[in-house]
């Protein structure tokens, strides 16, 4: 398999928008970051048997890299507008290939995306994406810049890729068709919140996408800002799927300690509560205030106003990094 | 093996350029390019036991992985500024990962590139570099541009990596320990030749790094230039270490057919041939007219003003894709 053929034969783009100079096919491309903006670059890579079950199918794996790159965009507040492929393959099958390219072009569309460069290589099942944005100087979100007294916001309902994750893991586990199906869309299918990142720039002190588990996301976004926080488990929003399937408890500890959901976790000051709904109040994702930051160190949950210690471990299936 | 952990400890540098204004350890990057400038990236992907044996020291596997992108970015006259690293490794040894940040970080200082983002995952050794740069706008190099009449450049001497991995693969051929010792150094330590890239922009018509042997890179230029070429056999530079352990017709076959050189070809215009030389003539690299750029779209090598037909086949021990 010729690299330069594959990649430009399954994932070259028809056409480039104006601000690619030089797309697929050279040794490097070349881009116009527009003036006045910055570049935001990020790289995910996802690995068979780590990041997704060995027999995901393409169109699956395809949506997840990119997802997963589109969501480090998304918690910079940045535009994601380029992106380089680096596929590593057992073998080049063309269904395969045509599924992941036909998968991977669909989802660029949608978030305006642009392919512009690659390479591709016989090996164990390794897929790197390499994601370039661009943000308003100086405007982008990032990890630290939490203040105590911001109120601590989470977008859409943590825990439910993770609750998908399960059913993959333990196929006889009793569930209901429809949460099933529900429950899997949002472990495959993770929705990257480029929108909502875009519209709460300049408004949130803080930022970051949660891949890894609310509690221990909170736990690094904390450790960048050098502060706490509380959480609210009484406000914290919970998956009615997973609560039908694995019990309110269980789906508590998915909301908190289950990874995958790249939803945002952002903080925002008390003075600018109102201006961020009015910024994110036509978008259709939810956002949810589940607690606030503190002074010190510690992530403390509360319930019904009193501390309750929680163990967030034994969540993590897969042999994670 | 925590993922940030790792890629702070081991590979984020001391301190960041003013270019840089958040570098690792946040969900992105980013970066300033500077205004009048393009962003050129690229992305290339090493696996042990396709790109290098499997035993391969860490040092020569990091140097080898930056070298091969940095001379992408020389490929387009560009100047490397900014990297991600995403290092998929069996296990976290710490002597490994010391070697390999080691490595990584000394040739970064050599070129003043910087390490901004990665990702670290267990599985199969497979190392993706995405560099990015910044060129000029819009003097970059490029495949697409040769027109007939134009003299095509090597620089380097091409084929002593090649003879260099023969070595590695057939560790029972005689060879003196000097030219042993010279062409495994070649194969291990290509030199990126980013110094000659951006001295050619605005003198060269086309340029792309030699990487899967000359001929079979000229033919892509000529592809890509809707053209053809003549190569003269008698000037092309031939390794003396090369000769002197395979033979004469032997080292030809690896400069004209062996691959992993990044030795850069490029081509330039019977006018611009004075200026060339005063644009170059005080680098240390050598650049050899070995022929010239034809209509139509053959490339044919030329012994004694005789055309020959040479066999490029059969020189690639791996199993490159």
């Amino acid at each position: 398999m010729g690299e330069f053929d594959l990649i430009q034969r399954y994932f070259t783009p028809a056409s480039y928008p104006h601000d690619v100079l030089l797309g697929v096919g050279d040794d490097a491309a070349v881009v116009a970051v527009p003036s006045g903006f910055r570049l935001v670059a990020a790289v995910d890579t996802v690995v068979a048997g780590v990041h997704f079950p060995v027999d995901t199918a393409a169109a699956d794996i395809a949506y997840r890299v990119l997802a997963v790159n589109l969501s480090d965009m998304a918690a910079m507040g940045a535009q994601p507008r380029w992106f380089t492929l680096s596929l590593c393959i057992p073998d080049a099958s063309e269904s395969w290939l045509t599924e992941f390219g036909s998968s991977l072009q669909q989802l660029a569309r949608q978030y305006d995306v642009h392919l512009i460069g690659g390479d591709t290589v016989r090996g164990g099942l390794n897929i790197s994406i390499q994601m370039l944005g661009i943000v308003e100087s100086d405007v982008w979100l990032q990890r630290g810049g939490a203040k105590p007294g911001d109120v601590l916001f989470v977008s859409g309902i943590p825990g439910e890729a993770a609750g998908g994750l399960q059913l993959l893991l333990n196929p006889s586990i009793p569930v209901e068709s429809l949460h099933r199906e529900h429950l899997l869309q949002r472990f495959y299918r993770p929705m990257p919140r480029v929108q909502l990142g875009r519209r709460i720039r300049g408004l949130a002190s803080s930022a970051m996408d949660v891949s890894d588990g609310l509690l221990t996301d909170l736990g690094k976004l904390c450790a960048a800002s050098r502060c706490g926080a509380h959480v609210d488990l009484d406000a914290l929003p919970i998956s009615h799927a997973a609560i039908a399937t694995y019990g309110q408890q269980a789906a508590e500890q998915y909301a908190l300690a289950g990874g995958d959901d790249y939803e945002l976790l952002f903080t925002v000051a008390s003075e600018n509560l109102l201006s961020l709904e009015s910024a994110i109040g036509d978008l259709a994702v939810r956002c949810t205030p589940i607690g606030r930051i503190m002074p010190g160190e510690a992530v403390q949950c509360f319930r019904r106003g009193e501390p309750v210690s929680m163990n967030i471990t034994g969540f993590d299936h897969f042999a994670r990094n």
